[in-house]
């Protein structure tokens, strides 16, 4: 009955860990390597015991910066998480819609393994901000990922220009054009909770089928992500408007937003609402009909993330106000859109690359179970 | 925040579903689909989203009666499972020993995915048990399985004698014999409990490093599992003895107990101790040192588990007492000896084939984390 | 390590129960003692150990169908409850409002030791209701309760009659009017189902804050529970309104309903929207402002369950719709109204006896932690 | 769905909490106060709701250094941990005895409300240690407390001499003989960790029958709890034994021991092992029955705790041995007997004193479900 590992070691005063060179060393040295192999070191595995995720080719030189959910492979709150965020799973296929808010958002990407320092990191990543490609109100990057389940891995793709057409109910004065916008960098590519939160999405959208939309090819094994990182300003002189084009969707399969944070903005700002598919698209925000509104979300904390299926429901925002009006509000997001690839007649067709970006590569394990093969 | 699925349906009186046909029927129809996908048809999935293993291959057919897995992907209930085998193992890589309760393991089994029925049939199965070939007061079958990390699946492997010898810290009148045992049958083969419990070894065992015994090959990525059904009779001619050796090893890396049920014994009947290294082989159990007993344990409930890392404890169990002395008392077990393969120079060498069963193939997915291989 | 009590074993087969009779009779038989004591006979507890409560002075004799929370004293699934409970009440205190799906709600229930026949009593009991004093679209009963503090129990009241005021911004042809309403009868007033939800709202509402209305008496220790049980009814001549009076508060602190079921119901009936306080009383649900709506919510499962701080939003409902508008269509809810007892210039001074119902008794535990009290 | 209150914001960046004033001021703020509630001010509860407590008189002025369970009333965790407790109770009720490991120890004393510090200093209060009053090789404090569920409250006693008999198990040279051992201090009386220990010991042996012993007053509401701060020595000129009399029982119904630390103490020593009943009493741990122990024990972590039902089995411990024998190894241990108070006839009486200590006061609440007391 003796022995039980202490996780919680850590957190207890020194004078009680000089207290524990009980265990008999030849047991207790192994068992402390165990232990470490549940966390570290690969090579120390590979002397002795299978590597936790038994890859049939080494795998590859990982990153640094990389969330690598094989460190996790031997921890029971990694697989608590993975429960909660099933069950957030069986939401979504019911509802179509969920909310998950800061405080567990904040725990579910610790249990996937995301480090401590990146949640500072990710809260101030949209002061490098600098322009849009079209609205004055606005500041933007974009970074293009693919969630490519026949390598069961989240990928960067090279960087494309992007689109949005009255076809996807998108009305706005920059609907059909070519926006080019500038690149996600270092600061927000590396960072373990950005990417966490992108295996999130990947887990609660798996095998969820939604409404489909034409031209896409519903029959690939991998999703496109195109992330956004927003920040809109409001100034004396400007309203800003996270979507000035009001009721609309954004022409893919499935939406997430996350929230850093913002400044100096009202409490009633930036209101999001869901609609029914037959709210007439472009209706502004304040002239929607509430007997086809089907919710109503605020992100307010630091991780409060909004999950919608895109093609199921419509949304608009309200305007960000300012507490102090003499003062400049900021209201800053993560957007993830994510869809099927595009096939011919689709406008983003020719832009829709899925090649990986080679200045800035990341390219991670998702999460899945193993594979069933069992070939002789 | 209306149409949660309802696990707990099942458990209200039928009026109550008779009351739920209020999900819009578009919605709704394909939320039933989308549920349907967690728990059935492959094909049904093929058609409108990644299945949720991603094969890179597709799988081969499944048996009928196989523990799959995959089968439970969606389920939180699975991940909360293998968080509390996790939790298990922590302990095993403490300890290098853990007892699992009845109602634990049952739980832990429906967490992976066995079938209700299966627990009635593992109960009685022993009840099929004809011979053994050295031990007049016991009734065996074996199998055996591999735990193959090169594959990710567990396999029935086809059938070899079996060797015991002092070398392995095994002293007894057949030491060193040839043995020959009966195989399993389809009723314990296909029993999805059976097939669970090696699962669970295979997971708690996974990467924890233990003493190493010569002759084996550490560095192979594959575990070879003997599983043996016993049953121990006591009459009032012959005492049945589970370890007539008195303290002992198995020669193998983990040896896992777990109790199908006994009938007409004693509660002071086959209980276990373990002792220290240094415990004299061959002492019989009442004779042992108390202080170097590191354990006591005593299967008492269907399902009760055992598992000891073996080479870092010798063991001994104390009799099969009858309760009506005049009458029969039998004692079955489940017994599951894990090593890695043998080499040159161990008695079991030339008997120790990789070879998958022909006449009763087995071959269902191990639980692992996805291969870290993300090659372009 | 052996000997563990199962809690499971009414869920295996005959057999296995047949084979654990292993505990020595001795010990064996005291356990079964044991445990029959966390459940069963008082008496027998008073011959060897404290009752599970503690009572400083006997129990008062329990009535057969009351929900008695010293029955779980020693379960700890009552405990997770309770727990699960305390993460709502959190909400609850952040947000002001809460709705609780009808599986988790289910659970709870359980929980606390709801009789399982009595959820499917709880969905026909609407069936009994007969009419309603001003309303021709709705079936009403009516009971009132105490959630007192001071005794630490809830109580059933004595009937007093019911009047709504434009002050509590209740508009309606028939505000100001004293209404009498039907008594709920047996059926209802038994079902630990029904006691178990004021119980829950108890809890989640105790301690929490709310804004005050005028002329209630905050610094009492009790509070007063109006509950009504409503059928709202469409048919081909009349139209049923769960809210004719459009945006409106319940001049309580707060309101819980709680959702039986329906029948021949369209999916977008009897939605229900929060707003902002500033949102003008009255306002038809379809014509009310979107940037004033706070939250959405739809009753569609049974047990589905929405909290309100009554004096911090308003609400309104949309109307019930037949799906087959040749016949009736009903839609069933339970309203739990409390507030703290009233004072002397409220419309209901006079008619809010606090005297414990005579012909129908029910006084049964709240659930509260022991008293401070350490006098000698 | 937004305004999630955050428990886990400490665990945030500075600039992350910098960012949420953004709850509207008027329900923010009133939600603090809320929040407040649940673990401050009681007098700021009174202003506008009922007590967490529900105190029917005013709760005495509580210690700084008391352990108050209301303080938790309104925190899930709190509720989990009573949970494990229950579950821990379980266990007890089925094998008579459990040990709970150093960490789930801290889990559950952190549940119940103890104080950070308190873990630090406990491991240290042995220290302080001076005398033994017959046993050369040991310093020891005793203190005296009352489970007194009349009260529902915890009390410190009064001082009283202490004495074992041989009619209890006990034969050593000094049975029978009145010891008067020196009293505990306030560095212990004022730690919230023994304080917790004594309620998780009251928790788990609540309800819980077991053999009885001659001379007790079972239809007693009250337990005696006698506790005892030991630390065993071992020197050069003198060999340490946590059980000079080898095999014995303590003399009372529940026997719960608590490890603080030790030192220079080798993995081997004070090894306890679990008897049954027919092992001979004042047999010599080594010289011990193996088909007689019940069950192997070894506290070697901080609050490592063993509770044995000590009349259902007896026990004895291996000696204190020195890693380096030229330097002092001490073992501290803190024991909690607990029993019914003896009446005539039992070595104690006359000496069993339930009269509060009155230089050093302790009275704070058990926990207990409230009584059901519904009385008009």
């Amino acid at each position: 009955m003796p022995h039980l590992h202490v996780a919680s070691s850590a957190r207890l005063p020194v004078a009680s860990r000089l207290r524990w060179p009980h265990i008999r060393s030849e047991r207790g040295a192994t068992c402390q390597g165990a232990r470490g192999l549940a966390t570290v070191a690969a090579p120390a595995q590979a002397t002795h015991s299978p590597p936790p995720l038994d890859s049939k080719v080494p795998p590859r030189a990982r990153g640094a910066r990389e969330l690598w959910l094989h460190d996790k492979a031997y921890e029971h709150g990694f697989y608590q998480s993975i429960a909660k965020i099933m069950q957030w799973r069986d939401r979504y296929v019911e509802d179509r819609t969920i909310f998950v808010r800061h405080e567990e958002m904040v725990d579910l990407m610790r249990g996937l393994g995301a480090r401590e320092e990146d949640f500072g990191r990710l809260q101030v990543v949209s002061d490098n901000l600098q322009t849009d490609p079209t609205l004055p109100f606005r500041k933007s990057r974009t970074g293009r990922f693919c969630m490519d389940y026949d390598r069961q891995s989240l990928r960067r793709l090279e960087f494309q220009s992007f689109s949005l057409s009255a076809a996807e109910d998108f009305k706005r004065h920059d609907s059909d054009t070519v926006r080019v916008f500038d690149e996600i960098q270092e600061d927000l590519h590396s960072n373990t909770v950005l990417q966490g939160l992108m295996i999130f999405k990947a887990m609660v959208m798996h095998g969820v089928p939604t409404m489909r939309r034409p031209n896409f090819d519903y029959g690939a094994n991998k999703w496109v992500c195109t992330m956004f990182n927003l920040r809109t300003l409001t100034r004396p002189d400007i309203l800003g408007e996270p979507a000035l084009e009001g009721v609309h969707t954004d022409g893919v399969d499935h939406t997430m937003t996350t929230y850093p944070g913002s400044s100096n903005m009202t409490p009633n700002s930036a209101v999001t609402l869901l609609h029914e598919r037959d709210e007439t698209t472009g209706t502004p925000f304040h002239e929607t009909s509430p007997n086809k509104i089907y919710g109503r979300a605020q992100h307010t904390k630091f991780l409060d993330t909004l999950l919608v299926a895109d093609h199921e429901y419509k949304h608009s925002l309200s305007p960000v106000y300012a507490v102090d009006e003499a003062q400049e509000a900021t209201r800053d997001m993560l957007i993830f859109f994510t869809r099927k690839p595009v096939t011919e007649g689709h406008i983003m067709a020719g832009s829709d690359s899925l090649k990986s970006h080679e200045e800035s590569p990341l390219d991670i394990p998702l999460f899945t179970l193993p594979n069933g093969e069992c070939a002789d």
